[in-house]
């Protein structure tokens, strides 16, 4: 890497590096690109793949394919005139201004952080080995393959305790992510019986276990509630104000010494911030990079913390501005913004973080929706979801891809068959 | 499995069993469906779906989705009326007439024998370890992963040798598999170096090694020939009378010595019977199970060996009947429709082999095929591949799924997102 890591060969261009290809580094490169900036841009990430999460829980239970939320980030990087390199970062060294990474070390004028969060386990014993999170495609994968294995291994056991054993779901936090997965588990294990003659109705559970007293803490009341409305309607037994002790072969251990008895332990409550980002010396809050209005690292304006590893403060609330893919988006857009501008000399305004508003998917044809001057639930917030996330969607094979498989799901069936990857 | 190994509780209905959810043993359980056969028909396979082998070289090279090649099998089992179990059998008793499962025996009246059959590395050191076969839906993954990972590596080397070892792929085994994984591999990395700059296409070699003297042994003069034309126009390089001594990490080693030096070997050379086949005390011919012109076991009128186990004699030419897919469908909807007459005390006619003739597609536009009155090679061959194995894929799902991938490869663009399952 010889001409990527000689600053002396690139006078007349500032060298931009982004790490990370989630929803913040992408938009980022894409933007910088769009701007024209005066910059040799080089995005490094560890898949060469830019993973549409908020379809994760989709692909998890047949819904879409995996496949068609991998959107593939060379098509973009020729179109936006960005370098891509797929390789693992494994040090920053801030006072060289040098990347180390798996290919070799890379040298940058300005260093765009991007590379989003882990699943966070809090310690808690067993989670690592009995739950599986729902991070990464794989993890996806390995919740469809579950849910499948256990259908199957159900149908041939005849012990009645342990068929209600692998056919009760445990889903661990009462989040975004987990409420749109408890509901889509719910609909697809339901879906699936048709297929297993045998398996009743009343032999299946979705337990949904939540910390806090409320589902979603973090969002409105309005969202809350709807949600904890319209999953108790479709079966779904939610526990609030229930901490997990430990996850084990049999089940869910929670705080009470209550045993919930399971198979199928999914994890959804929490992340955590990359070891890379808990190795550099730069200040943080609650373990993210905390940055200033213009989502710089202080001290040191030529880095960059976006997305999920950093600590932004809204300028208009003071609060804290979540760690969502629509915030990602818009604090990568705005970093290529003000890099391009940077770099023709000319002024940036501080980041404003726009509330755009929230949805969620809870189930066929049911979902609720808040907006700022109009909130609505059930079948038109579930349409609204679907709209407008077809809309997110970047690519046109991902997004022609996802709008088959709803499609076709829609009016026939889900993915059942239990290929394991 | 108490209800289904006892064989009092069925004396009104024969209990067939059928082994393997492949062409051949899909075909017998849904023609008994089909022909409301007065039996209890169950079939275990290893996985719940059906896999469509014939585009298990396209999933490989990203021209399918995976999930489109793998059909659900469960919908098939509720509409005509058979029980579907997904396990592992470890072995027949038969004297006792009963098979022994991962989740129980089960008793049978009439047994199906169609578990098909596993890669053979005819015991060559180092394939089991450097190679990668094609028989199942990892395995397409595997290779499609590899092929893509092999790029993202070149981008990033400087070494001009090891760039170009990873950018050469060779395929051993010139069968139908091999010359149409070699085609679309070709395709697959011209497709793909568009996006990634700095390879270029004289760095890249994909070389087809065959034992024989010509490609396709045991297939006509003109399809061979043909094939021969097609795929060296294509830049492919074939290496005929070669015998693969070892693979290695650096490459693969022929008899004479020489090193084709390559990080990607994929194995299309040779299959064998699966172990639970080796062990049964059955007569056999290279492997496979000898059975009469009823396609059932000798001594044993109550066995039927079908599709890639079996050797089976052409009644019209003396010579064995091919293993392919076309075959065992025709075994196996023979077997169905033969039971099902013997199940009501009718007379059955000997299996007749019908060769419908032979296809195969080559790479973008190109295909060539072979019937009895017809061949023809070029656009035209490939077009009719296209629209005869569309007609063949029996699931709504698979079939526009696959009209789908195709349509877009050919509008747009392949897969090439680097998921690892």
């Amino acid at each position: 890497m010889q001409t990527l890591s000689d600053p002396d060969s690139r006078l007349s261009t500032a060298r931009v590096l982004i790490l990370g290809a989630g929803f913040a580094g992408l938009a980022t490169a894409i933007r910088l690109g769009k701007e024209r900036a005066k910059a040799q841009v080089t995005l490094v990430s560890r898949r060469n793949y830019h993973l549409f999460t908020p379809l994760l829980y989709q692909a998890a239970t047949g819904l879409v394919d995996p496949d068609h939320i991998a959107q593939m980030v060379r098509p973009a990087a020729r179109k936006y005139g960005f370098t891509l390199f797929e390789g693992e970062v494994s040090n920053v060294d801030i006072d060289a201004k040098t990347v180390q990474t798996s290919f070799g070390d890379l040298a940058y004028d300005y260093l765009v952080l991007a590379i989003g969060s882990e699943t966070n386990d809090f310690g808690i014993r067993g989670v690592s080995e009995h739950a599986i999170s729902l991070k990464t495609l794989p993890d996806a994968e390995r919740i469809h393959s579950k849910i499948i294995d256990s259908l199957e291994r159900a149908l041939v056991i005849s012990d009645q305790a342990k068929r209600k054993r692998l056919l009760a779901f445990v889903i661990i936090g009462g989040g975004a992510t987990g409420v749109e997965l408890a509901g889509s588990v719910r609909d697809f294990v339901k879906f699936l019986l048709n297929d297993y003659p045998g398996l009743a109705e009343d032999q299946f559970s979705v337990v949904l276990i939540e910390l806090m007293q409320n589902l979603l803490p973090g969002l409105s009341r309005y969202l809350s509630e709807q949600t904890y409305r319209i999953l108790s309607k479709r079966g779904i037994q939610i526990r609030l104000n229930s901490r997990v002790m430990e996850a084990t072969d049999g089940g869910v251990l929670l705080s009470g010494g209550e045993l919930i008895e399971t198979g199928n332990i999914f994890w959804t409550a929490g992340t955590k911030s990359p070891k890379l980002v808990d190795n550099l010396d730069l200040e943080k809050e609650r373990g993210r990079i905390k940055v200033d209005q213009f989502l710089r690292v202080r001290e040191h304006p030529e880095i960059f913390a976006i997305g999920d590893l950093a600590s932004i403060s809204d300028l208009k609330t003071g609060e804290k501005v979540p760690w969502t893919a629509q915030s990602a988006v818009q604090e990568g857009d705005w970093v290529g913004i003000a890099l391009s501008r940077v770099l023709s000399g000319r002024k940036i305004e501080p980041f404003v973080y726009q509330d755009k508003g929230y949805m969620l998917s809870l189930g066929r044809q049911v979902g609720v929706a808040e907006f700022r001057h109009f909130k609505t639930s059930g079948f038109f917030g579930w349409l609204l979801w679907r709209i407008i996330h077809i809309a997110l969607i970047t690519t046109t094979r991902s997004r022609l891809g996802v709008i088959f498989d709803w499609t076709f799901a829609y009016f026939y069936k889900r993915n059942a068959a239990h290929t394991e990857h």
